[in-house]
Protein backbone atom coordinates (compact mmCIF):
# COMPACT_ATOMS: atom_id res chain seq x y z
CA UNK A 1 0.00 0.00 0.00
CA UNK A 2 1.01 3.58 -0.23
CA UNK A 3 1.53 4.56 3.37
CA UNK A 4 -1.35 6.24 5.11
CA UNK A 5 -0.52 9.39 7.07
CA UNK A 6 -2.42 11.92 9.09
CA UNK A 7 -1.10 15.28 10.21
CA UNK A 8 -1.67 16.29 13.81
CA UNK A 9 -1.10 19.83 15.04
CA UNK A 10 -0.16 19.62 18.70
CA UNK A 11 -2.46 21.68 20.88
CA UNK A 12 -1.16 23.76 23.74
CA UNK A 13 -3.34 21.99 26.32
CA UNK A 14 -1.74 18.70 25.29
CA UNK A 15 1.56 19.82 26.82
CA UNK A 16 2.29 19.17 30.47
CA UNK A 17 4.38 20.90 33.11
CA UNK A 18 7.51 19.21 31.76
CA UNK A 19 7.11 21.42 28.70
CA UNK A 20 6.44 18.68 26.16
CA UNK A 21 3.41 16.79 24.90
CA UNK A 22 2.08 14.46 27.59
CA UNK A 23 2.12 10.73 26.93
CA UNK A 24 -1.65 10.44 27.35
CA UNK A 25 -2.14 12.90 24.51
CA UNK A 26 0.08 10.76 22.32
CA UNK A 27 -2.02 7.71 23.16
CA UNK A 28 -5.01 9.78 22.05
CA UNK A 29 -3.27 10.76 18.79
CA UNK A 30 -2.62 7.11 18.12
CA UNK A 31 -6.38 6.57 18.21
CA UNK A 32 -6.79 9.39 15.68
CA UNK A 33 -4.29 7.68 13.36
CA UNK A 34 -5.89 4.23 13.76
CA UNK A 35 -9.46 5.37 13.24
CA UNK A 36 -8.62 7.64 10.33
CA UNK A 37 -6.73 4.76 8.73
CA UNK A 38 -9.67 2.39 9.20
CA UNK A 39 -12.03 4.96 7.73
CA UNK A 40 -9.71 5.37 4.73
CA UNK A 41 -10.33 1.74 3.81
CA UNK A 42 -13.70 2.74 2.42
CA UNK A 43 -17.07 1.19 2.98
CA UNK A 44 -15.70 -2.08 4.27
CA UNK A 45 -13.79 -0.23 6.90
CA UNK A 46 -15.97 2.75 7.55
CA UNK A 47 -19.19 0.83 7.89
CA UNK A 48 -17.61 -1.48 10.39
CA UNK A 49 -15.51 0.98 12.38
CA UNK A 50 -17.71 0.57 15.37
CA UNK A 51 -17.29 -3.20 15.29
CA UNK A 52 -13.62 -2.91 16.14
CA UNK A 53 -12.56 -3.19 19.74
CA UNK A 54 -9.11 -2.18 20.94
CA UNK A 55 -7.45 -5.17 22.59
CA UNK A 56 -4.05 -3.69 23.34
CA UNK A 57 -1.77 -0.79 22.61
CA UNK A 58 1.98 -0.47 22.94
CA UNK A 59 3.79 2.83 22.59
CA UNK A 60 7.52 3.58 22.57
CA UNK A 61 8.36 7.19 23.34
CA UNK A 62 11.53 7.59 21.32
CA UNK A 63 11.96 11.35 21.54
CA UNK A 64 10.04 14.20 23.07
CA UNK A 65 7.25 15.84 21.08
CA UNK A 66 6.77 19.57 21.43
CA UNK A 67 4.10 22.17 20.85
CA UNK A 68 4.72 24.36 17.84
CA UNK A 69 5.17 22.13 14.81
CA UNK A 70 3.12 19.44 13.12
CA UNK A 71 3.39 15.74 13.80
CA UNK A 72 3.03 13.21 11.00
CA UNK A 73 1.48 9.94 12.12
CA UNK A 74 2.01 7.20 9.55
CA UNK A 75 0.50 3.73 9.54
CA UNK A 76 3.53 1.69 8.56
CA UNK A 77 1.88 -1.70 8.54
CA UNK A 78 -1.37 -3.54 9.15
CA UNK A 79 -1.63 -7.30 9.39
CA UNK A 80 -4.83 -9.28 9.70
CA UNK A 81 -5.10 -12.51 11.67
CA UNK A 82 -8.41 -14.33 11.76
CA UNK A 83 -10.32 -11.75 13.78
CA UNK A 84 -7.49 -9.49 14.92
CA UNK A 85 -5.80 -6.65 13.14
CA UNK A 86 -2.37 -5.38 14.17
CA UNK A 87 -1.65 -1.78 13.20
CA UNK A 88 1.84 -0.27 13.30
CA UNK A 89 2.25 3.48 13.51
CA UNK A 90 5.15 5.87 13.60
CA UNK A 91 5.03 9.54 14.47
CA UNK A 92 7.62 12.11 13.56
CA UNK A 93 8.08 15.81 14.14
CA UNK A 94 10.45 17.94 12.12
CA UNK A 95 11.69 14.81 10.36
CA UNK A 96 12.66 13.14 13.63
CA UNK A 97 11.04 9.88 14.73
CA UNK A 98 9.34 10.50 18.07
CA UNK A 99 6.87 7.67 18.66
CA UNK A 100 6.41 4.08 17.53
CA UNK A 101 3.17 2.32 18.35
CA UNK A 102 1.44 -1.01 17.87
CA UNK A 103 -2.24 -1.60 18.40
CA UNK A 104 -4.25 -4.79 18.19
CA UNK A 105 -7.91 -4.48 17.26
CA UNK A 106 -10.44 -7.30 17.30
CA UNK A 107 -13.38 -7.50 14.92
CA UNK A 108 -16.51 -8.21 16.93
CA UNK A 109 -20.10 -9.04 16.30
CA UNK A 110 -21.45 -6.10 18.22
CA UNK A 111 -24.63 -7.93 19.22
CA UNK A 112 -23.05 -11.07 20.64
CA UNK A 113 -19.61 -9.54 21.39
CA UNK A 114 -17.92 -12.58 19.86
CA UNK A 115 -14.95 -12.26 17.49
CA UNK A 116 -15.73 -12.55 13.79
CA UNK A 117 -13.47 -13.35 10.86
CA UNK A 118 -12.31 -10.09 9.28
CA UNK A 119 -14.21 -9.66 5.97
CA UNK A 120 -12.25 -10.37 2.79
CA UNK A 121 -13.21 -6.99 1.39
CA UNK A 122 -11.23 -5.40 4.17
CA UNK A 123 -8.30 -7.83 4.02
CA UNK A 124 -7.82 -7.03 0.35
CA UNK A 125 -7.10 -3.43 1.19
CA UNK A 126 -4.40 -4.15 3.74
CA UNK A 127 -0.72 -4.08 2.84
CA UNK A 128 0.69 -7.29 1.37
CA UNK A 129 3.65 -7.41 3.69
CA UNK A 130 3.07 -8.49 7.24
CA UNK A 131 4.45 -6.26 9.93
CA UNK A 132 6.52 -7.90 12.62
CA UNK A 133 4.15 -7.08 15.42
CA UNK B 1 -29.19 22.95 51.52
CA UNK B 2 -25.95 21.92 53.02
CA UNK B 3 -23.42 22.72 50.35
CA UNK B 4 -22.42 19.92 48.05
CA UNK B 5 -18.70 19.45 47.48
CA UNK B 6 -16.53 17.06 45.57
CA UNK B 7 -12.77 16.68 45.97
CA UNK B 8 -10.67 16.58 42.83
CA UNK B 9 -7.02 15.52 42.89
CA UNK B 10 -5.28 17.30 40.04
CA UNK B 11 -3.59 14.88 37.68
CA UNK B 12 -0.17 15.57 36.24
CA UNK B 13 -1.37 15.35 32.65
CA UNK B 14 -3.87 18.12 33.41
CA UNK B 15 -1.02 20.59 33.75
CA UNK B 16 0.29 22.43 30.71
CA UNK B 17 3.63 23.91 29.72
CA UNK B 18 2.91 27.02 31.79
CA UNK B 19 3.27 24.78 34.85
CA UNK B 20 -0.30 25.03 36.08
CA UNK B 21 -3.58 23.23 35.43
CA UNK B 22 -4.85 24.01 31.95
CA UNK B 23 -8.18 25.84 31.61
CA UNK B 24 -9.70 23.00 29.59
CA UNK B 25 -9.09 20.61 32.47
CA UNK B 26 -10.89 23.00 34.78
CA UNK B 27 -13.85 23.07 32.40
CA UNK B 28 -13.81 19.29 32.64
CA UNK B 29 -13.70 19.39 36.45
CA UNK B 30 -16.71 21.66 36.40
CA UNK B 31 -18.59 18.89 34.60
CA UNK B 32 -17.50 16.47 37.32
CA UNK B 33 -18.91 18.82 39.97
CA UNK B 34 -22.18 19.40 38.09
CA UNK B 35 -22.87 15.76 37.33
CA UNK B 36 -21.92 14.55 40.78
CA UNK B 37 -24.21 17.20 42.25
CA UNK B 38 -27.10 16.15 40.01
CA UNK B 39 -26.55 12.52 40.94
CA UNK B 40 -26.58 13.45 44.63
CA UNK B 41 -30.17 14.62 44.27
CA UNK B 42 -31.27 11.00 44.32
CA UNK B 43 -33.65 9.18 42.02
CA UNK B 44 -35.22 12.33 40.68
CA UNK B 45 -31.85 13.60 39.62
CA UNK B 46 -29.98 10.42 38.87
CA UNK B 47 -32.68 8.88 36.72
CA UNK B 48 -32.87 11.99 34.67
CA UNK B 49 -29.22 12.91 34.46
CA UNK B 50 -29.14 12.06 30.80
CA UNK B 51 -32.09 14.35 30.08
CA UNK B 52 -30.05 17.39 30.97
CA UNK B 53 -28.33 19.31 28.22
CA UNK B 54 -25.65 21.89 28.88
CA UNK B 55 -26.74 25.22 27.39
CA UNK B 56 -23.87 27.40 28.57
CA UNK B 57 -20.92 27.58 30.89
CA UNK B 58 -19.05 30.56 32.26
CA UNK B 59 -15.80 30.23 34.15
CA UNK B 60 -13.73 32.88 35.92
CA UNK B 61 -10.12 31.88 36.50
CA UNK B 62 -9.40 33.77 39.70
CA UNK B 63 -6.08 32.20 40.62
CA UNK B 64 -3.85 29.51 39.17
CA UNK B 65 -4.46 25.90 40.16
CA UNK B 66 -1.46 23.64 40.58
CA UNK B 67 -0.62 19.98 40.60
CA UNK B 68 0.14 18.60 44.03
CA UNK B 69 -2.78 19.38 46.31
CA UNK B 70 -6.51 18.67 46.24
CA UNK B 71 -9.12 21.00 44.85
CA UNK B 72 -12.52 21.33 46.52
CA UNK B 73 -15.34 22.04 44.07
CA UNK B 74 -18.45 23.28 45.85
CA UNK B 75 -21.87 23.83 44.37
CA UNK B 76 -22.77 27.14 45.99
CA UNK B 77 -26.19 27.55 44.43
CA UNK B 78 -28.71 25.99 42.09
CA UNK B 79 -31.80 27.80 40.83
CA UNK B 80 -34.54 26.29 38.71
CA UNK B 81 -36.43 28.23 36.09
CA UNK B 82 -39.17 26.50 34.16
CA UNK B 83 -36.96 24.12 32.23
CA UNK B 84 -33.52 25.52 32.99
CA UNK B 85 -31.29 24.98 35.97
CA UNK B 86 -28.47 27.38 36.85
CA UNK B 87 -25.67 25.86 38.89
CA UNK B 88 -23.03 27.95 40.62
CA UNK B 89 -19.72 26.39 41.57
CA UNK B 90 -16.58 27.53 43.31
CA UNK B 91 -13.26 25.72 43.42
CA UNK B 92 -10.54 26.29 45.96
CA UNK B 93 -7.08 24.88 46.56
CA UNK B 94 -5.28 25.21 49.85
CA UNK B 95 -8.09 27.41 51.12
CA UNK B 96 -7.69 29.88 48.26
CA UNK B 97 -10.51 30.54 45.82
CA UNK B 98 -9.27 29.64 42.34
CA UNK B 99 -12.31 29.25 40.10
CA UNK B 100 -15.89 30.47 39.97
CA UNK B 101 -18.26 28.93 37.46
CA UNK B 102 -21.85 29.15 36.31
CA UNK B 103 -23.55 26.55 34.16
CA UNK B 104 -27.04 26.53 32.69
CA UNK B 105 -28.61 23.15 32.03
CA UNK B 106 -31.89 22.57 30.22
CA UNK B 107 -34.21 19.69 31.00
CA UNK B 108 -35.16 18.00 27.73
CA UNK B 109 -37.53 15.35 26.54
CA UNK B 110 -34.82 13.19 25.01
CA UNK B 111 -37.14 11.82 22.33
CA UNK B 112 -38.50 15.11 21.03
CA UNK B 113 -35.59 17.29 22.21
CA UNK B 114 -38.06 19.86 23.50
CA UNK B 115 -37.63 21.53 26.90
CA UNK B 116 -39.73 20.11 29.72
CA UNK B 117 -40.74 21.65 33.03
CA UNK B 118 -38.29 20.49 35.70
CA UNK B 119 -40.08 17.91 37.89
CA UNK B 120 -41.25 19.08 41.31
CA UNK B 121 -39.46 16.19 42.98
CA UNK B 122 -36.23 17.66 41.79
CA UNK B 123 -37.12 21.28 42.56
CA UNK B 124 -37.83 20.36 46.15
CA UNK B 125 -34.26 19.27 46.63
CA UNK B 126 -32.70 22.49 45.36
CA UNK B 127 -31.58 25.24 47.69
CA UNK B 128 -34.26 27.71 48.77
CA UNK B 129 -32.24 30.75 47.94
CA UNK B 130 -31.87 31.71 44.34
CA UNK B 131 -28.38 32.39 43.09
CA UNK B 132 -27.80 35.58 41.19
CA UNK B 133 -26.91 33.88 37.96
CA UNK C 1 -9.70 42.37 9.62
CA UNK C 2 -10.40 39.40 7.44
CA UNK C 3 -11.81 36.87 9.83
CA UNK C 4 -9.42 34.33 11.26
CA UNK C 5 -10.53 30.70 11.13
CA UNK C 6 -9.06 27.39 12.13
CA UNK C 7 -10.40 23.99 11.09
CA UNK C 8 -10.77 21.35 13.77
CA UNK C 9 -11.41 17.71 12.92
CA UNK C 10 -13.33 16.21 15.82
CA UNK C 11 -11.56 13.19 17.29
CA UNK C 12 -13.46 10.10 18.31
CA UNK C 13 -12.19 10.24 21.90
CA UNK C 14 -13.69 13.74 22.19
CA UNK C 15 -17.19 12.25 22.01
CA UNK C 16 -18.93 11.12 25.17
CA UNK C 17 -21.54 8.48 25.95
CA UNK C 18 -24.30 10.84 24.79
CA UNK C 19 -22.92 10.35 21.28
CA UNK C 20 -21.76 13.91 20.67
CA UNK C 21 -18.65 15.96 21.36
CA UNK C 22 -18.28 16.60 25.09
CA UNK C 23 -18.41 20.20 26.32
CA UNK C 24 -14.94 19.97 27.84
CA UNK C 25 -13.51 19.14 24.43
CA UNK C 26 -15.19 22.22 23.03
CA UNK C 27 -13.63 24.33 25.78
CA UNK C 28 -10.31 22.85 24.67
CA UNK C 29 -10.99 23.68 21.01
CA UNK C 30 -11.70 27.24 22.02
CA UNK C 31 -8.17 27.39 23.39
CA UNK C 32 -6.88 26.11 20.04
CA UNK C 33 -8.76 28.90 18.24
CA UNK C 34 -7.57 31.60 20.67
CA UNK C 35 -3.93 30.61 20.67
CA UNK C 36 -3.77 30.08 16.91
CA UNK C 37 -5.36 33.50 16.47
CA UNK C 38 -2.85 35.14 18.79
CA UNK C 39 0.02 33.42 17.00
CA UNK C 40 -1.36 34.67 13.66
CA UNK C 41 -0.77 38.24 14.82
CA UNK C 42 2.91 37.80 14.11
CA UNK C 43 5.86 38.68 16.28
CA UNK C 44 3.92 41.00 18.51
CA UNK C 45 1.50 38.24 19.29
CA UNK C 46 3.60 35.14 18.97
CA UNK C 47 6.48 36.40 21.04
CA UNK C 48 4.17 37.34 23.82
CA UNK C 49 1.77 34.41 23.75
CA UNK C 50 3.02 33.19 27.05
CA UNK C 51 2.38 36.59 28.64
CA UNK C 52 -1.35 36.17 28.20
CA UNK C 53 -3.38 34.76 31.04
CA UNK C 54 -6.94 33.54 30.61
CA UNK C 55 -9.19 35.48 32.97
CA UNK C 56 -12.57 34.05 31.94
CA UNK C 57 -14.33 32.05 29.32
CA UNK C 58 -17.99 31.88 28.40
CA UNK C 59 -19.39 29.28 26.03
CA UNK C 60 -22.90 28.91 24.63
CA UNK C 61 -23.66 25.45 23.31
CA UNK C 62 -26.12 26.29 20.56
CA UNK C 63 -26.32 22.93 18.81
CA UNK C 64 -24.70 19.56 19.25
CA UNK C 65 -21.35 18.90 17.58
CA UNK C 66 -20.72 15.43 16.21
CA UNK C 67 -17.82 13.24 15.22
CA UNK C 68 -17.42 12.82 11.48
CA UNK C 69 -17.19 16.25 9.90
CA UNK C 70 -14.94 19.27 10.35
CA UNK C 71 -15.65 22.19 12.62
CA UNK C 72 -14.73 25.72 11.60
CA UNK C 73 -13.79 27.94 14.52
CA UNK C 74 -13.79 31.61 13.56
CA UNK C 75 -12.60 34.54 15.63
CA UNK C 76 -15.40 37.00 14.96
CA UNK C 77 -14.04 39.85 17.04
CA UNK C 78 -11.22 40.94 19.31
CA UNK C 79 -11.31 44.10 21.40
CA UNK C 80 -8.48 45.45 23.48
CA UNK C 81 -8.99 47.29 26.73
CA UNK C 82 -5.99 48.61 28.60
CA UNK C 83 -4.51 45.26 29.56
CA UNK C 84 -7.37 42.93 28.65
CA UNK C 85 -8.30 41.42 25.34
CA UNK C 86 -11.78 40.06 24.65
CA UNK C 87 -11.94 37.44 21.92
CA UNK C 88 -15.20 36.32 20.33
CA UNK C 89 -15.38 32.97 18.58
CA UNK C 90 -18.02 31.04 16.70
CA UNK C 91 -17.86 27.41 15.70
CA UNK C 92 -19.92 25.80 12.99
CA UNK C 93 -20.25 22.31 11.57
CA UNK C 94 -21.81 21.59 8.21
CA UNK C 95 -22.74 25.26 7.92
CA UNK C 96 -24.68 25.20 11.18
CA UNK C 97 -23.68 27.42 14.10
CA UNK C 98 -22.91 25.15 17.05
CA UNK C 99 -20.91 27.18 19.57
CA UNK C 100 -20.43 30.82 20.49
CA UNK C 101 -17.67 31.73 22.92
CA UNK C 102 -16.14 34.74 24.59
CA UNK C 103 -12.78 34.74 26.32
CA UNK C 104 -11.03 37.48 28.23
CA UNK C 105 -7.25 37.40 28.32
CA UNK C 106 -5.04 39.67 30.39
CA UNK C 107 -1.59 40.78 29.32
CA UNK C 108 0.80 40.21 32.19
CA UNK C 109 4.35 40.99 33.07
CA UNK C 110 5.33 37.39 33.63
CA UNK C 111 7.95 38.29 36.23
CA UNK C 112 5.82 40.48 38.45
CA UNK C 113 2.45 39.02 37.40
CA UNK C 114 1.03 42.52 37.12
CA UNK C 115 -1.14 43.59 34.16
CA UNK C 116 0.59 45.56 31.45
CA UNK C 117 -0.82 47.83 28.78
CA UNK C 118 -1.25 45.81 25.58
CA UNK C 119 1.50 46.89 23.12
CA UNK C 120 0.44 49.19 20.28
CA UNK C 121 1.97 46.84 17.75
CA UNK C 122 -0.56 44.26 18.75
CA UNK C 123 -3.49 46.67 18.99
CA UNK C 124 -2.89 47.75 15.41
CA UNK C 125 -3.55 44.26 14.19
CA UNK C 126 -6.89 43.86 15.94
CA UNK C 127 -10.17 44.48 14.14
CA UNK C 128 -11.36 48.07 14.07
CA UNK C 129 -14.85 47.27 15.23
CA UNK C 130 -15.37 46.46 18.87
CA UNK C 131 -17.23 43.30 19.65
CA UNK C 132 -20.12 43.55 22.08
CA UNK C 133 -18.55 41.37 24.74
CA UNK D 1 5.71 -4.59 49.58
CA UNK D 2 2.11 -4.18 50.42
CA UNK D 3 0.49 -3.41 47.09
CA UNK D 4 -0.03 0.22 46.25
CA UNK D 5 -3.48 1.17 44.99
CA UNK D 6 -5.20 4.34 43.94
CA UNK D 7 -8.94 4.75 43.43
CA UNK D 8 -10.10 6.50 40.28
CA UNK D 9 -13.68 7.67 39.84
CA UNK D 10 -14.44 7.61 36.12
CA UNK D 11 -15.59 10.98 34.84
CA UNK D 12 -18.42 11.31 32.39
CA UNK D 13 -16.30 13.14 29.82
CA UNK D 14 -13.91 10.17 29.82
CA UNK D 15 -16.57 8.05 28.13
CA UNK D 16 -16.86 8.00 24.35
CA UNK D 17 -19.69 7.43 21.90
CA UNK D 18 -19.34 3.66 22.34
CA UNK D 19 -20.68 4.17 25.87
CA UNK D 20 -17.58 3.10 27.76
CA UNK D 21 -14.40 4.76 28.98
CA UNK D 22 -12.15 5.65 26.05
CA UNK D 23 -8.75 3.98 25.81
CA UNK D 24 -6.92 7.32 25.90
CA UNK D 25 -8.48 8.07 29.29
CA UNK D 26 -7.21 4.73 30.56
CA UNK D 27 -3.71 5.61 29.35
CA UNK D 28 -4.10 8.81 31.36
CA UNK D 29 -5.23 6.90 34.45
CA UNK D 30 -2.16 4.72 34.15
CA UNK D 31 -0.08 7.88 34.50
CA UNK D 32 -2.03 8.76 37.63
CA UNK D 33 -1.26 5.33 39.09
CA UNK D 34 2.44 5.48 38.15
CA UNK D 35 3.06 8.98 39.45
CA UNK D 36 1.11 8.45 42.66
CA UNK D 37 3.09 5.26 43.23
CA UNK D 38 6.40 7.04 42.66
CA UNK D 39 5.35 9.81 45.03
CA UNK D 40 4.42 7.22 47.66
CA UNK D 41 8.05 6.11 47.78
CA UNK D 42 8.85 9.15 49.86
CA UNK D 43 11.65 11.64 49.49
CA UNK D 44 13.74 9.43 47.26
CA UNK D 45 10.86 9.10 44.87
CA UNK D 46 9.03 12.38 45.27
CA UNK D 47 12.08 14.55 45.00
CA UNK D 48 13.09 12.83 41.83
CA UNK D 49 9.71 12.39 40.17
CA UNK D 50 10.60 14.88 37.52
CA UNK D 51 13.77 12.98 36.65
CA UNK D 52 11.79 10.05 35.35
CA UNK D 53 11.04 9.84 31.67
CA UNK D 54 8.48 7.45 30.23
CA UNK D 55 10.16 5.20 27.69
CA UNK D 56 7.26 2.92 26.83
CA UNK D 57 3.81 1.87 27.87
CA UNK D 58 1.85 -1.26 27.06
CA UNK D 59 -1.82 -1.64 27.92
CA UNK D 60 -4.10 -4.66 27.54
CA UNK D 61 -7.79 -3.80 27.52
CA UNK D 62 -9.22 -6.93 29.08
CA UNK D 63 -12.77 -5.78 29.68
CA UNK D 64 -14.70 -2.56 29.16
CA UNK D 65 -14.64 0.08 31.88
CA UNK D 66 -17.81 2.07 32.48
CA UNK D 67 -18.87 5.34 34.02
CA UNK D 68 -20.63 4.95 37.35
CA UNK D 69 -18.41 2.95 39.68
CA UNK D 70 -14.88 3.34 40.97
CA UNK D 71 -11.83 1.78 39.41
CA UNK D 72 -9.00 0.44 41.58
CA UNK D 73 -5.58 0.79 39.97
CA UNK D 74 -2.99 -1.37 41.72
CA UNK D 75 0.73 -1.39 41.15
CA UNK D 76 1.39 -5.13 41.16
CA UNK D 77 5.11 -5.00 40.60
CA UNK D 78 8.07 -2.70 40.09
CA UNK D 79 11.50 -3.90 39.02
CA UNK D 80 14.60 -1.77 38.74
CA UNK D 81 17.26 -2.34 36.13
CA UNK D 82 20.32 -0.11 36.12
CA UNK D 83 18.55 3.07 35.05
CA UNK D 84 15.14 1.72 34.06
CA UNK D 85 12.15 0.93 36.20
CA UNK D 86 9.38 -1.38 35.00
CA UNK D 87 6.02 -0.81 36.67
CA UNK D 88 3.17 -3.28 36.38
CA UNK D 89 -0.37 -2.12 37.01
CA UNK D 90 -3.78 -3.73 37.05
CA UNK D 91 -7.12 -1.96 37.10
CA UNK D 92 -10.39 -3.48 38.18
CA UNK D 93 -13.96 -2.29 38.42
CA UNK D 94 -16.58 -4.03 40.51
CA UNK D 95 -14.09 -6.77 41.29
CA UNK D 96 -13.50 -7.53 37.61
CA UNK D 97 -10.07 -7.14 36.03
CA UNK D 98 -10.37 -4.59 33.22
CA UNK D 99 -6.86 -3.39 32.37
CA UNK D 100 -3.31 -4.65 32.67
CA UNK D 101 -0.47 -2.26 31.96
CA UNK D 102 3.31 -2.17 31.89
CA UNK D 103 5.34 1.01 31.81
CA UNK D 104 9.09 1.47 31.55
CA UNK D 105 10.52 4.63 33.06
CA UNK D 106 14.13 5.77 32.74
CA UNK D 107 15.94 7.72 35.42
CA UNK D 108 17.63 10.70 33.79
CA UNK D 109 20.03 13.41 34.72
CA UNK D 110 17.71 16.25 33.75
CA UNK D 111 20.57 18.57 32.82
CA UNK D 112 22.46 16.23 30.53
CA UNK D 113 19.50 13.96 29.64
CA UNK D 114 21.70 10.92 30.15
CA UNK D 115 20.47 7.84 32.06
CA UNK D 116 21.60 7.56 35.66
CA UNK D 117 21.77 4.55 37.97
CA UNK D 118 18.61 4.45 40.06
CA UNK D 119 19.53 5.53 43.62
CA UNK D 120 19.78 2.76 46.21
CA UNK D 121 17.41 4.62 48.51
CA UNK D 122 14.73 4.14 45.92
CA UNK D 123 15.64 0.56 45.06
CA UNK D 124 15.26 -0.44 48.69
CA UNK D 125 11.62 0.55 48.62
CA UNK D 126 10.72 -1.54 45.58
CA UNK D 127 9.21 -4.99 45.86
CA UNK D 128 11.69 -7.86 46.29
CA UNK D 129 10.17 -9.99 43.59
CA UNK D 130 10.83 -9.06 40.01
CA UNK D 131 7.86 -8.77 37.72
CA UNK D 132 7.98 -10.64 34.44
CA UNK D 133 7.95 -7.55 32.31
Amino acid sequence: MSLFSVTISPRFYETDALGHINNASIAAWFEVARITFMESLGDAGAGSTMSWVLASVQIDFIAETFYGSDVIATVTGAAAGNSSLTILCEMSQGGKLTVRGTAVLVYLDTATKTPLRIPDGLRDQLPATDPKA
